[in-house]
C-alpha cells in the first residue's frame, strides 16, 4: 500500500466547484480593475531573501517561507552524511516565497523604472505565503488581489482606489458595507501634539487601532500601560473623539488644530478625496472618517482606508492607503504610491457562507450521451457542433445505461443532456432533456444548437 | 543608497505588455478546455516532500526546490549561533515546491476519491518550479497547462486530448504543425521481441527517442554502446523502420507481429483512436504514427503523443499520453488516466518571435484627459459613464499640457483620447481623438459612449 497522501499544513486543494466560485469572484474583480485602466503584473513566487528582509517587521520576518539553496553540494551532504555543520544562515537559504504583493511591486518599479510609463497603474492577483499558525479562515498559502497607482501624489489616485472598493463590493453583492477613512498624517499630528516620543509612535498606533476590540477605556489603559502620560492620553483623546459627517469633522479638525502642520495637511488631503468621490458617483453614506483607524503596516504615509461589512460582522474585506516611501527602500529616492488590497480569501469564505455565489456549479452546459456503439460517431459529431457554437459540452466516453449517464450529469451539475438514439439518428434529430425540470424536446440539429447556445 | 534589487536566477517579472500576451494565450487555451467540459483544479504550490519524492527519477529529484522548516527553533539557531549541527535531512526540510501538475493531480485523486465524480475531467494552469540551469527559453519558475481525464480506459479520452491539441494550436494561429503518435505498449512489445532485459528498457527507450537528434546510425550505435546485442538492435529496427499512413502502418504491425501481445494491443488502441479522430473533424494530414516517439517520463503506459511545428523548427509544443499506474502510487490501486500538457512558455516565446499576438498592447480603450481644474469634475463623470458601458477607461490624475497627456496615451498604447475643454463643457459634448489616425470628432455624451463601446 502506498503512503497516505496528505497536504502541507494550512494549504488547500481547490476542486472544480470551489474553483468555479474563486474564478467568479476573481474575474469580476479583475474586470473592474481593467475597467479603471489598471494593467496586470505578475512577479515570481520566489524572491531573493535580501529583497524581503527588513520589510515586514520582526514578527513578519519569522513567517517568511525560506527556500533551501540548490546545487551547492548541500544536497549531497544531506543525503550522504550522518551529520554536518552549518556555519551561517546564508549557507542554507538565499531565496524565499513572496510574502505580499506590495514589496514585489516596489522592487519591480525600482528595477524597471526606465521601462515603465508613469503613473504606473497595475493590478496583481497572485498567491502569497506566510508560515502563520493555520486556523479557520487563515491559510499559509492564499491569494491577494492588489490594485495600485505608482508615480503620482494626486489624491485622485487615492479616491479612485476607494471608488474601486465600492464598485467591487457592490458587484460581488455585498450590502451594508462602508468604508472607514483616515490619514496617517492626522495620526502623526495627534501623536506629535500629544508629545509621544517618536520611538513609541508605532506602538501607540497599534493600540489606537484596537478601539473596536477593546473600547475607549481599553485603549486609554493600554496607552498608559505602554508608558504614555495621562496628559498625552488626554490630548490624544481630545482629538480622536471628534466625530461627525466627513466635511464637518474635517472642518472642526482644521479649525481647532490648525497649528499642527501634519494634521492640517492630512485633513486637507481627506477633504480633497471627499470632494472627488461624488464625481465618481459614490454615495455619501458609503464612507466615514474614523480617526481611530491606523492599519497595521508601518509603510503607510498618507490616506488609509478599510472596508467593513456591518451585518454580519465579518471584519474588513479590503485595506489600503498611500505609501510614498516604500519604493525608496529599493530605489534610494522616493516614488509616491497608493492602492488597495482585497482580502479575497475572506471575501470568498463570506460569500459562500452567505450564499452569494451564482447557483451553477459548472460552466459545462450540455452532456452528450452515447446510446450505443452505432450512435457514437453521431454523438461525437453533434458534440463538435455544439463546441463550434461555443457551447461548453462534455461527450460521454464510456457507453452505459442512459440512466447512469443522466446520474453523472446530475452529479456534475450539467443542466442539459443530449440523447441521440436510433430514432433520433434515423430522423437526423436530437433529444434535449433539461435536468432540473425533466422536460424533453426533440429538435433538428440547427435548432438544438441554437436552443442550447441561448440557454 | 538602497541595495540594488534583483531577481532570483531563472525567474521573470511579467510587465503589463507581457501579461497581456500571456493572458491572451492562456485564456484561449482555458476556453478550449472548458468547451470540452474540463473543469479547473488548483493545488498548493507547496507539497509535502514525501509526495514528490520518488516520482521524477534521480535527475528530477535534484531539481526540486525544497522549503526550509518553519517554527522548529531552526530560525533561532540560524540567527543566534555561529554554527550548528544538522543531523539529518528531515531536520531541515519537509516541504517542496510543485515540480509538475501530474503528481499533484494524482495526489488529489487519491485524497478526494470519494468526493470526485468520475470520469474526472480537469484542467490546471499553474506555475511549477525546477532548479534547472537557466538558459534561453528554460526557466526555474514556469507555467504548465495540463488537461487530463481520470477514471476511464476509453480511447475516446486519448482521442479527445489529441483533438484539443489540434484545436488549441489552430486557435493560437499555428500552421504547419502535426502530431506524432505512438504507444508505449508497442515500444514495450518491440523491446520484448528484441529480448531487451527489463532493467535496460528505459535506457533503450531514451536512446530510441533521440532519432531526430542523432539519426538512425546514432540510435543503433548508442543502443549497442548500452550493451544491446546486434540481434536485438536488428530486431528493434526491423519494426521501428515500418512507416506509412497510420492505418497502413498499423495493419502491417498487426499482420507481421500479431504474436507479440503488447504490440498488438498497442496497435489496436491506436487504430481505435484513428477511427475516432475523423468524427471530431480533425484532418488526416494532422497526425502520423511515429514508432520512434518514446517521450521521457517513466509513467506513461499507453498511447503517447507530441505536437511539433515543422517550420520554423521549434521542438514540441505539447506532450501527453496515458498513465494508468501513476495514481496507484498514492492510492494503492490503479485508476486509469490520460491527458496532455502544453508547453505554454515555449508557445508564448514562439508566438512572440513569429509575431502571432494581436497588435494591441492594453485592454484600456480610452484615456480621459483633464483640460484644467474647471473641467476635472466633468472629465471624472464622463470616465464613469464609459465604465458603466464597460469601456475600460483611464482618467488622467495630474492635469498637465494636453500634449503630454497624448504622449502618455501613446506610450501606453491606448487607442482613443477624450478631451473635455471649456468649449465641450459649454456644449455638453466631448471630443474623441483616435491616436493612430489623429482623427477627431466632437459628439454628445450618449453618442460618444456608443462610439467608444463599439470600437
Amino acid at each position: 500500500m502506498a503512503a497516505k497522501p496528505n497536504l502541507p499544513k494550512g494549504t488547500r486543494d481547490f476542486l472544480p466547484e470551489q474553483m468555479f466560485r474563486r474564478q467568479y469572484a476573481m474575474n469580476l474583480i479583475r474586470e473592474i480593475f481593467e475597467k479603471y485602466g489598471y494593467e496586470p503584473l505578475e512577479t515570481p513566487s520566489i524572491e531573493r531573501l535580501d529583497v524581503l528582509s527588513g520589510k515586514y517587521g520582526d514578527e513578519g520576518e519569522k513567517l517568511i517561507f525560506k527556500v533551501l539553496k540548490r546545487g551547492t553540494g548541500l544536497e549531497n551532504l544531506l543525503h550522504e552524511q550522518d551529520q554536518f555543520v552549518v556555519r551561517k544562515y546564508q549557507d542554507l537559504v538565499d531565496e524565499a516565497l513572496r510574502y505580499d504583493l506590495t514589496v514585489p511591486l516596489s522592487r519591480v518599479v525600482a528595477m524597471h523604472q526606465h521601462g515603465l510609463v508613469f503613473p504606473f497603474k497595475r493590478y496583481q492577483i497572485q498567491p502569497v505565503w506566510r508560515a502563520d499558525r493555520p486556523q479557520r479562515g487563515r491559510y499559509r498559502e492564499f491569494y491577494q488581489c492588489d490594485v495600485d497607482t505608482v508615480g503620482t501624489e494626486s489624491m485622485l489616485a487615492d479616491a479612485e482606489a476607494i471608488v474601486i472598493v465600492y464598485e467591487v463590493l457592490t458587484a460581488l453583492g455585498f450590502k451594508n458595507f462602508r468604508l472607514r477613512i483616515n490619514n496617517r498624517k492626522i495620526l502623526n499630528g495627534i501623536l506629535h501634539y500629544a508629545e509621544v516620543k517618536p520611538e513609541a509612535e508605532n506602538s501607540a498606533l497599534i493600540t489606537i487601532d484596537k478601539l473596536e476590540k477593546i473600547g475607549f477605556d481599553g485603549v486609554k489603559n493600554e496607552l498608559q500601560e505602554k508608558g504614555l502620560t495621562a496628559t498625552s492620553v488626554n490630548r490624544i483623546f481630545s482629538i480622536l473623539e471628534i466625530t461627525g459627517k466627513p466635511k464637518d469633522l474635517l472642518s472642526e479638525l482644521r479649525n481647532s488644530f490648525s497649528e499642527i502642520d501634519s494634521l492640517r495637511d492630512g485633513a486637507d488631503e481627506l477633504e480633497e478625496i471627499c470632494d472627488y468621490l461624488p464625481d465618481f458617483g459614490v454615495p455619501d453614506a458609503y464612507y466615514d472618517i474614523d480617526l481611530f483607524l491606523a492599519r497595521g503596516l508601518g509603510y503607510y504615509t498618507g490616506p488609509i482606508h478599510e472596508s467593513i461589512v456591518e451585518e454580519p460582522k465579518i471584519g474588513s474585506l479590503s485595506g489600503g492607503g498611500r505609501y510614498d516611501q516604500l519604493i525608496g527602500m529599493f530605489l534610494g529616492r522616493d516614488i509616491p504610491a497608493t492602492g488597495v488590497a482585497f482580502g479575497i480569501e475572506r471575501i470568498i469564505d463570506v460569500m459562500a457562507q452567505l450564499d452569494m455565489f451564482p447557483p451553477s456549479r459548472t460552466k459545462t452546459r450540455a452532456l452528450v450521451t452515447i446510446f450505443d456503439e452505432t450512435t457514437r460517431a453521431t454523438s461525437l459529431k453533434f458534440s463538435q457542433e455544439l463546441r463550434k457554437s461555443d457551447v461548453p459540452t462534455e461527450s460521454v466516453f464510456d457507453p452505459s445505461k442512459l440512466k447512469k449517464q443522466f446520474t453523472y450529469a446530475d452529479k456534475r451539475g450539467i443542466p442539459f443532456v443530449v440523447i441521440i438514439g436510433p430514432e433520433e439518428l434515423a430522423q437526423n434529430r436530437v433529444t434535449i432533456k433539461e435536468m432540473k425540470t425533466g422536460e424533453q424536446k426533440t429538435l433538428d440539429w440547427g435548432k438544438a444548437v441554437e436552443f442550447l447556445r441561448e440557454r
